[in-house]
Formats: C-alpha cells, sequence, structure tokens
C-alpha cells in the first residue's frame, strides 16, 4: 500500500503532467512531443532543484514519474471530450502538487545543509519551474509570471516552514502545515481573484 | 587515424551545428550568435545528459566540437548560396550524427550505473534534446515534437538495444545494430512520410 | 567594508537585474515574475558556469544576489517614472558587470583545473547567458546574438587575460586589464556602433 505523501505526490505528477499536455495539444504538437512537455511539466522543477543542490535528479531512481506522465497521456487521449469538465478537479490536483513539492523541495535542501532562505527558494522552484519550463517549450510567455498566486504561494508556505519550525513545532506536523498553507495561498487566492499587481512599464 | 566511431560523431556534430546555424541565419542573428546557436544544437543534448548524470560536460574535455561547429559557420558562410541544394545530404548526416548521439547515450548511463528506461530516456535526450535547444533560442515552438519521427526514433533503437543486449548479442554488435536502427527510423519515416499524429485540442 | 571587487560585483548584479525587470515589466509580468526575471538574468549565466563546472552554484552560499535583485525591483517600482533617464547610467554598470562577471569566470574555471579554451567558453558563458535566459523568459529572440557585441566582449577580454597570462603579468593586473578589456570592447562598439553582420538567410 501506498502511503499519503506517495498518494499526493501522485497526484500532483498526474495534474502537472495533464497541464503540460493539454497546453502542448492546443499547440499541435504529436503524442510524443505532448508526454516529453508532460514529463517536464511534472518532473522539471524538481530535476533543476536537484541539479542545484548536485543530487542525482530524483525522477531517475524509480520509473513513477514516467509511468504516470504516460497514463495522464492516456487519460487525455480517452477522455479528451471530458477533460474540460474537469478543470475544477484538475486544478485541486494541481494546488495539492503545488504545496507537496514545494515542502520537498524544501526538506531535500535542509537535508542537504543549506540555509533556510536557499531551502525557500528550492521549494519555489520545486513546485513553480516545471510550469515554466512548460511554457518556454510551447513558446508562450510563462503564465505563472503574470496571473494569479502561483510562485508566491511556494514562498509564503517555505515562511510558514520556518515559522513552525522556530517555533519547535515537529517536523511531520511543520510540513502538513506548510502543504495546506501552500494549498490554501493557491486556492484563496484564485477563489478570491486576488494576485500581484502587474509591473507597470515605463512607456 | 580517427576511426569510424569518431568520424560518426564529427559528421553529426557538424549537421547538427549546420542546422542550428541555418535556422538562426533565417532569424538575422549576428555570426557569432548563429555560432552560438550552432554550437548548443550540437552539443545541447549530450551537455543535459552529462548534467543529469552528474558526470564532466564531454565537450569539455577536448575542443574538437567547437573547433566543427566553427567550420559549419564558415561553411554556412562561404557556401550560403550552395546550402540549400546539400539538404539530402545534411539530412543524411542529421541521421548519423542522431544515431550516434542516441546510442553513446545509452552506453554512457549504463556504464554510470543506471537502469536501462534511464538510459533509453538518455539516449533520446542526447539525441533530440540538442534541436529543441536551438528551438528555444531561435524562439520556435521546437520542431521535434510537431513533425516527423524525431524523438522517438531514439527510443526506438533504444529499445533494439535493449532487446540485442537481452539475447546476448556482443556489445559492439549491439551498439551498431541500435544505432543503424535510430538511423533507418529516421530517414524511412520521413522517405514515407510516417509521423505521429498531432494531439487533437480541447476545443 | 567592502573591497572594490565586491562593488563591481555588486554593480553588475544591480544593472543585470534591472535589465531583466524593466524587460519583464514591459511584458505586463506581475511584481513576483519581475523579480524571478531579475534574479535569472543576474545569476543566470555564473549558475550555468557552476553547474558545468559542478561546483556549488554560487549564488546559493550568500543572500547577496537575492537582496540586490529584490533591491533592483524596489527601484523600478519607486522610480519608475525616472529609469528611463538613467539608460546611460545602467549601461555604464552592465558593462561592469559584464567584465567582471567574465573575468569570475574564467578564473573559476582555471581553479577547477580547465583548459584556457575551455575558461574563454565559461567566461562568455557567465558573461552573457542571463540575458539570453531573461530573453527566453520573456518569449524574445535572445537580443544578445543580434545586436552590437556582448557576448563576443566577453571572447575578447579571455583573449587578453590568456595574452597577458602568457606573457608572465600578475595575476590580479591581468584580471584587472581583461576585465577593462571586456569593458572597454563593449562601450566602445556601442558608442562607435560596431556590430558583428547579420548572417544572411539562404532565400
Amino acid at each position: 500500500m501506498i502511503d499519503f505523501i506517495t498518494l499526493c505526490d501522485y497526484v500532483g505528477t498526474f495534474a502537472f503532467a495533464i497541464s503540460g499536455i493539454r497546453l502542448a495539444s492546443a499547440k499541435k504538437f504529436d503524442w510524443f512531443g505532448a508526454y516529453v512537455v508532460g514529463v517536464v511539466t511534472a518532473v522539471g522543477g524538481g530535476t533543476i532543484r536537484d541539479i542545484l543542490l548536485n543530487a542525482t535528479p530524483f525522477w531517475m531512481t524509480q520509473p513513477s514519474y514516467m509511468v504516470i506522465s504516460g497514463l495522464a497521456l492516456l487519460f487525455v487521449l480517452v477522455f479528451r471530450k471530458y477533460v474540460i469538465r474537469l478543470n475544477n478537479t484538475f486544478f485541486i490536483f494541481d494546488a495539492v502538487g503545488l504545496g507537496l513539492f514545494a515542502i520537498v523541495g524544501i526538506a531535500k535542501s535542509i537535508e542537504f545543509g543549506f540555509p533556510f532562505w536557499v531551502a525557500i527558494v528550492m521549494g519555489t522552484i520545486t513546485g513553480a519551474f516545471g510550469g515554466m519550463m512548460r511554457d518556454i517549450l510551447i513558446n508562450e510567455e510563462p503564465l505563472i509570471f503574470r496571473k494569479d498566486i502561483y510562485a508566491l504561494a511556494c514562498v509564503f508556505g517555505g515562511l510558514v516552514y520556518y515559522g513552525c519550525d522556530c517555533m519547535g513545532v515537529p517536523l511531520p506536523l511543520t510540513q502538513f502545515i506548510a502543504a495546506v498553507a501552500v494549498f490554501m495561498a493557491r486556492v484563496l487566492a484564485v477563489k478570491y481573484h486576488v494576485s500581484l499587481p502587474a509591473l507597470k512599464g515605463e512607456e
């Protein structure tokens, strides 16, 4: 039986891959191209984190992430007509993934001996850079830098993590609270249309 | 005297660099910019592979790849008017490079102790991600995800490699067969207009 | 008290971050997105260098670069209306950064035991690839490959470094001369509109 954290990890991977595959399909990528975009969206952030930490990229130690991305492709192929109705479900899955990925990024960086500010940066990279790489691949301006609270939810979760840690909250509880903080920040920001102002140009 | 494998390596590098330089020239990049795009196309895939494997990037241990990319720039500068007539030749050179690069990526990954499925991913990255980085640099949607069989030929060659390996075929022969498999898959797919279907959007 | 080299480093980081933030603002990125683009512009080149050298990315060992990029964001937010008048100042700051970054890249590569030609490539990557990543993020064709002498000034500075080194010039003086060479090459090229010819397409 897989535990709760692994389940969240797989749910997040699935949702991230789906988002890559759907955007690739809008650009008429072929099946394999869409699969690659899905994989990059799902594992891209964690891969950049692991390269920066000088760790073996996490997806190279077990095939689950490739397999789940393959299932995501299959899902889009088979349920193409109904996928759009599941937008809300995917949004929740994606937010679950964002929360988990951010916390995994923070925990791994601390484990590797880096200070907290590096860990928060790594949590944000883990959560947000997969989507950024997706948008580079499909040749669009990264959406995560222009719409809603996304990367910033990871930073917020990192600060919550740090706060709990300072107050001596036990690690598993700290991580749970921080993941929920990312999830809630993301969900509430979208629900109440909270977003950062755009930086005005100079004109 | 250089051996046959080194010759294929150089021929492939030359063809990959030419493709980068030609596409950069269509975007009015200057000479040096075109050279950089050529180098990235030629060595980009293998560099990502080496970073993921935590190996020293292959082109940093000998200057051949920079020099060959420089020759490719010179070639395009001098024979500009005739380059287009050599399209078929470049296509063959490119397919030779694809086959060799994919097999080098597989062999190196296995040497580094990774399982076969990682090696096949690395072979595909080695063969196809240089072209992907080229298209990102010239700000186009990656062509290799939308046209003909390209990255998938590397996956196919990887499966052939694995099959031969399982059947106890001697390593040099396995590698030769697998490289030819990539080459043939690529050439036949283009000749007979075989391609993966595009993933249909949701609309 | 910070020394002269550290001051140049900070001035360069500030100018690079400003250039990223300004271009992001022209694309309506939000504050945090603009900050990320600023950080990537400022530390992107050195990060790629460190990944290739298999060193810990320099910005992960001290928070200055994140802080300076934050100050750059604040500066653009507060002085938005006057930023454009400071174009010449930013240009000089940027050229100072280019010179320093290129020389830091060269020195670090030699320290890691690589030959001079690798060091020159690394100097160019350190100086020029931050701007390249900036242009990829904002979805534009990299400007540094199409306008003025930019990356090539780093190559020139690298050759000057090599020349001084061969002639037995003491290291600190060599580095100063090479940094000034990059700075002057960049400034004079812009002042006298010197640029490489565009590579003509085939057509």
